[in-house]
This record gives structure tokens, sequence and C-alpha cells, in this order.
């Protein structure tokens, strides 16, 4: 009999697979969205944004953040790549029997103080708990509501040959930070998760081009699945130049070590972009006035498709060749979130 | 080191400590609410219903229903609670590796036609996968959102004396059907759980008396701890009649065997409603006419606290005496939803 496997839930093939053969078709989808936006009944033009997210990282506390921040965080950023507000977020904990309070109430401080800086209320909460031996400390969901602004219009169907692609920040760093903590390595200087809030940045963002194609944080499959699965939907290619992804040297170093392509790793703290080549430059001039996007970086270029080959992403290698890329397949990196 | 219990996931009085000294002023709130009740900004007049619930029971599936349907008949049913319209839902799963992707189909199977008989639309979704032996084949979150009717102000503020208590149909079916197929017995007829939408019922009750002052479905707990919630809220008293309360036989039966008290079983597809004196009548024949309602009836009625007594409930029992009803205190049925 077909069973569940840790690669169902790596946020790769296999995780698409399991979504788009079983469970969207039962409840009447095509896929299931990371935020979907509803229109309001009875309030014309009030766009909802819902959202939500269930955190199983392992370990529960790693350099740079834990369970907590990271369960606000995530679901923050799902409303903030849909264009929304984020504004009121609930909270459902599972956890195990024997659990330490005192963890408990670490995690608590993190998450409230996550909620803070990223400008939403935690309104609404559950608390379960399962027999010792059958759960794993704590898991958290987290669902999110936010408001979508007005006159904006996200999506791959709105991508144009000639757009440009964005990065906000470096990659790889959650993914490494919570290997590192789960084998007991440790790099000097450390490797931090880069768990945060995107909302600001995004506010920064569409008010200075509200035309901005499509956003997306690339966490579990990493910056390599995500672009994938937007150059899909758009049916266009997209062109990357590898000389400008800023994978920084600790994650670089810890990624040989560890035989893992930074290019798949889950980030928690940045987001991609594809933007109208007009405002691009314009545009990363702004982020790099943002906390959240210091070192945004334009890293290529969307393309038409080549006959017969719709939805590519070709990465443009330092020594001039061009690698395809896929979406994750397998299980690189189990509960990393 | 102080430890997390099974009972602190039991809604009784360890799971109001728990909230109320840690998770709640984590969040500055005094206690987290089922579903939290939220004005829209730049929408005026708009309130939108949030809540969120996460739904661990074991075993998945027992007489009547299983974790699919309890899932999202028990998140549409926090939204009616507060004068909701239900729209929409989000689901997160974790399952743990190895799970049968048969019965993950048969949940969303069940999930599915739930939400179609409750007129919900599941929107947003959300798959984990934990290692073996770290879960317990499926865990489900839901949140959900509703627009709370124009016009509408529940609470237990809203509560006088003279008030009558009304529930919507029988006490205990549901902790009975899954504790039975927990321990292997079965009882003829067979005890089914009585999981079930309850926004229709409320529709039409909302309809016929807008000044239902409170509403509550008395889930984990049960029909006393609820009850006891909502006297301690409104300072009030509390007098049930024993006899009419509607406990059928093979709940009676088994609560006997197994040694449990029918009125801290939990229910999944009741309600119990404080209403005004003038209309109480009316209001249970309008229930009796709904397919959720037919077996309403009303148990008792508001009085003035007395000194020092405040938000006691009496039970008066069939011998004439009368018992005081407090909250579930530690574990009765660990994992009952």
């Amino acid at each position: 009999m077909e069973k569940i496997l840790l690669g169902h839930g790596s946020g790769g093939r296999l995780m698409h697979q399991l979504i788009t053969e079983h469970i969207a078709p039962s409840f009447g989808m095509d896929s299931l969205a990371d935020a979907a936006v509803l229109d309001a009944p009875d309030v014309p033009g009030a766009r909802i944004a819902f959202t939500t997210d269930s955190y199983v990282v392992s370990p529960l506390f790693f350099p740079g953040g834990d369970i907590g921040d990271l369960a606000v965080n995530g679901t923050v950023n799902d409303l903030a790549m849909v264009g929304a507000v984020p504004l009121w977020l609930s909270t459902g904990f599972v956890i195990e029997e024997g659990f330490a309070v005192e963890s408990l109430r670490r995690i608590l401080v993190s998450m409230a103080s996550a909620a803070r800086n990223a400008g939403v209320r935690i309104v609404a909460g559950d608390t379960k708990v399962v027999d010792k031996g059958k759960g794993d400390g704590i898991f958290i969901n987290t669902a999110g509501i936010g408001m979508v602004r007005p006159g904006i219009s996200l999506g791959a169907g709105m991508i144009r040959p000639g757009d440009r692609i964005i990065i906000s920040g470096a990659i790889g760093n959650h993914g490494v930070a919570v290997m590192s903590e789960r084998n007991g390595i440790s790099f000097d200087p450390p490797v931090l998760s880069d768990t945060a809030p995107l909302a600001g940045l995004v506010a920064a963002m569409l008010a200075f081009e509200k035309n901005i194609r499509i956003m997306r944080d690339p966490t579990r499959g990493g910056v390599a699945t995500t672009l994938k699965e937007i150059a899909s939907d758009s049916g266009l290619t997209m062109v990357l130049d590898e000389e400008r992804l800023p994978v920084p040297g600790g994650v670089r170093g810890a990624c040989d070590l560890l035989g893992l392509d930074p290019l798949y790793i889950a980030n928690e703290g940045i987001l991609l972009a594809v933007v109208p080549p007009e405002t691009a430059e314009g545009l990363v001039r702004v982020m790099q006035g943002h906390e959240q996007g210091v070192c945004a970086v334009e890293i290529g270029e969307i393309r038409a498709a080549e006959r017969g080959r719709k939805g590519m992403v070709l990465l443009k290698t330092a020594v001039g060749g061009s690698r395809i890329i896929d979406m994750l397949a397998g299980e690189q990196l189990p509960r990393i979130c």
C-alpha cells in the first residue's frame, strides 16, 4: 500500500504530486495556494488574504531563531507575498506530554516579539496535548489574515519577456543554521537563520512599483524550486546568472561539507520578485534601503520560451556553460520549517 | 521542572490555567477566544470572525465520523457560535511518515463532503511530514474565516437574570463514540459521534431572535465546563434542571460502564444558548424544526448571584437536592478531538 514519505513534506516534486493528485482535487482546486486571495461578500472591493502553515522544525531552537518566530514570520511572509498587509494570526499548538513549560514560555516570548516586530496581532488560539511518544515536543500552526492592497495584481500570468528577477538577500542561511544545530556542527562565524518578516520590505517595494509581477519567498525547496514553479506557471524561460547569486561563504562551505546545493536550501527571510525592466534598478535601490533588503540584487531575466521548452529555468554558470534547474526531487532537508 | 501534562489539553481547569497564565498574556490578552471577532480596517461595519483548531483525535476513524469531518465541523461551529456566517477554511496537515495514502484519501473525501455540507470552501493548505515515531498518523489544523452578521452582539455580558438556557440536542455522543472505538467496546444500538455543522441552525435561531445572549458548543470539557465558563464570565448563577438534560440511554450506559460523567464528555454537534425569556419557547420550536435541533430543549435559567457566590452553576437533581457544577479538573478523555 502506498505510504507517505518524508519527501512528501519537502516542498519539492513529491509534495507537488501529493497536493495536485490528492489534496487539491478533493477540495475542487487545481492546486492549493500558499495564501488565498478572497473577495469579501457584501463588501465591494475588499480582498482578504488567508494562509496557513504548520511548523515542525527540528530542533526547536537553532542559531538565529526558533520555532516561535519562524511560525510568525513564515505566515506573515505568505501574506506579504500576495500583496496583502498582514493583520491577524491564529496559533494552534500540538504539544507532546512532558514538554517543559519553560521551553513553551521561551517560544511564546519569541512569537510575541516576532508578532510585534511584524505589526500583526495573535488573536485566536488552540492548544492540544498528545501522549508522550506521539509528537515531538511542539508543533505550531499559524494561520493568517491580511487585506490585499487595492490595485495590486500579482501572478505568474503578469510576467513578460524582458522582466527582471530580483532577490532580496543572501541564500541558504536558514537551512544551514538548522542543519548545523541538528548535526552538532558549528561554523565560525556562525551561520544564522534569516527568519524575518518581509511585510515592511514588500510595502516599500509596492509603494515604488505597483506593477511588480510576482513575489515569492523561497522556503522549502529553496530558490531553485520556487523559480521553477514560477517559470512553469508563466510558461516562459528564466535565465539566471550564477555569479550574481548571493551565496555567503559560510553557506557555501557548509554545503560543500554536507553535500548540499544552496539553491535547494530553505530560506525564511528573503523574497524573489519578477519586476518590469524599466524600474528594476530603482527597485533594487529601494530594497537596499530597507533592513530586510540590504543585499538585494538582480539575478536574472525572463525570456520567451524556446519552442517546446516552456517553463524552463537556466543557470548560466561562471565558466560559461548553462545548467537546467529543476524542482527539488525527493527529500534534501526534512523538517526544516 | 514543570512539564506539560495530558490534562493541559483537556479543555478543563489545567488548560485554562495554561492559557490564562502563559499563552494569552504572552500575546497581550486576558484569554484566547475560540473565535476572535475583528473589525476590518478601511471597511466600515465589516466584522471578521477568525478561529483555529488543531485535531489530534485518536483513533482517526470512529462511529459516526472521522478526524476529517470533525476538523471541518469543529471550526465551522466556532465561527457559528460568534454569530458569523462561515465562509472559508484553511487546512494544515502534519502527517507521520509511513501513513497510508489510502487513509489520507478517506480523510480528504470526508473533509470535502463536510465542507460542502456546511457551505464553506477550503481555500488554503499546508502539508508537513514528520519522521515515523514523531507523530501519530495525522494531525489536522483548520482555521476559519466568517463574516459576522450585522446587528448581532453576543457575549456573557449580555446575559440577564431570568434568561433561559437551551441545548440543541443530546449530550455525550461524540465522547462515548470515540471512547468505545478506542477501547474496542461496541454498543447496541451503536453510539455515534454527533459531529455536525451548526451554522444552519444558528442562522435559523438568529433570524427568529437576534437578541440571543450567547452561544457555545460544548466540546472538550463538555456541557459542565462550558456552562461554568459562561457563568463565570457573566458573574450570574445558572440553575439547571437535571431531569431535562437530554442524556441518551446509550451514553448513560456507557458512562456507567466507563466511570464517566456525561456532563463532562465532549460533544461536536450541539450548542448551548442563553436566550431572553420571552422568546425561549418559540426559539426551541424553531430549533426543533431544524435538522440539527430536533431534540432542542430548555434546560435551566439564569438567576442573580447570591452574595459572594458569583458565577455558580447549580444542578437541581431529580431527587430534589442540588449539586455545584465545576469545570473539568484534570483529564477525563484525552485526545477526544
